[in-house]
């Protein structure tokens, strides 16, 4: 039996990416009996697209969904790269570029272009879609974090700045999930969660 | 600050159902290192529902990302049940019914109605989306399984007709995925990943 050429670049496209299971990030799951993977924050963010989208404005959610799915995938090749490392992120962009290459080249063509094109537009926060997918993308380990006792804030880089600053596009597109983070990042401080920290 | 009732629930949802990443399932993930857990593997269906679509006739994908995205929250309560073990299947569905009212009524009434509306319906595969959901869910162990040498099925549970009878839903619905599943399916027989067997 010949399997259709198409089916068998999708099913290998499939099979390449179950590898994100074993990227780690640099968050807990609650309970912090270990670190979250890439493939348990991308079905986290989905369902959080789904269950948050009367806030989303008027992002289209299939499409959010969709990047959330995919926005980690280039981390294959890429590693998870902790957002508030500042040496770290050096390259970052480059890395990324080649590993989206890669990653969604083993899909047919058309299909290929339209997920790199979402996960580039997730990249650039280049539309409704993306900042939502982004505010919910920064949501998550805020939540985790909080639940965690402030897990991956105890690293020195992390203080309230810089997750108040990552943060932003809530800030300015999504009231509600930024009072929200407002409401757990003052409280992160508050219990000793978070080091706080004001520009001068 | 007080914040909304109503994003209070939904966020208490999202935190629960964080759990849904300690459950884990029979197979194991490519490569062998450890099981699958629930997260990731419903990460994996809701991909594939995207890269699949084209083979879903007429079921709207978004409903089919929702079902794949949520289909497994009732293990949080109830387990994962091995689906060729039949004595480990007997009260499966009292204990997933008392589970679903457990999970979903954490959201706000109406989102609770809806999700548990969708996850009733992928269990009942009562409609197009239902089918397509659940094909997706009975292929992806299947291509794991086939690319961890038949990890699962080397249980003396799991045999070729049972394999085939579980993946019914493509034989009666989705003629380019039943044709991939019976590729895979021979060619497991024949490497020895699979036990054959014939009913007389």
């Amino acid at each position: 039996m010949t399997l259709s050429e198409r089916l068998t670049k999708q099913i290998n496209f499939i099979v390449e990416i179950d590898g994100v299971k074993k990227i780690m990030r640099q968050n807990v799951i609650i309970g912090e009996q270990r670190q979250e993977n890439d493939a348990e924050h991308s079905w986290h963010l989905a369902i959080m697209a789904c269950v948050l989208a009367e806030y989303a404005g008027s992002a289209d959610i299939l499409k959010v969904i969709k990047m959330v799915l995919v926005h980690d995938l280039v981390e294959l090749y890429a590693g998870d790269t902790f957002c508030y490392d500042e040496k770290a992120n050096i390259g970052k962009d480059a890395r990324e570029q080649i590993a989206a290459d890669r990653v969604f080249e083993l899909l047919p063509a058309e299909q290929a272009v339209e997920f790199r094109n979402l996960w580039q537009e997730f990249e650039d926060m280049s539309s409704a879609e993306a900042k939502f997918a982004a505010c919910l993308d920064r949501l998550q380990p805020l939540i985790l974090n909080y639940y965690t006792r402030g897990h991956t804030w105890q690293k020195p880089e992390a203080t309230s700045e810089k997750v108040l600053k990552r943060n932003q596009v809530a800030k300015n597109n999504f009231p509600e999930i930024w009072e929200y983070a407002c409401h757990i990042i003052g409280d992160s401080i508050a219990r000793g969660f978070l080091k706080e920290e004001i520009s001068a």
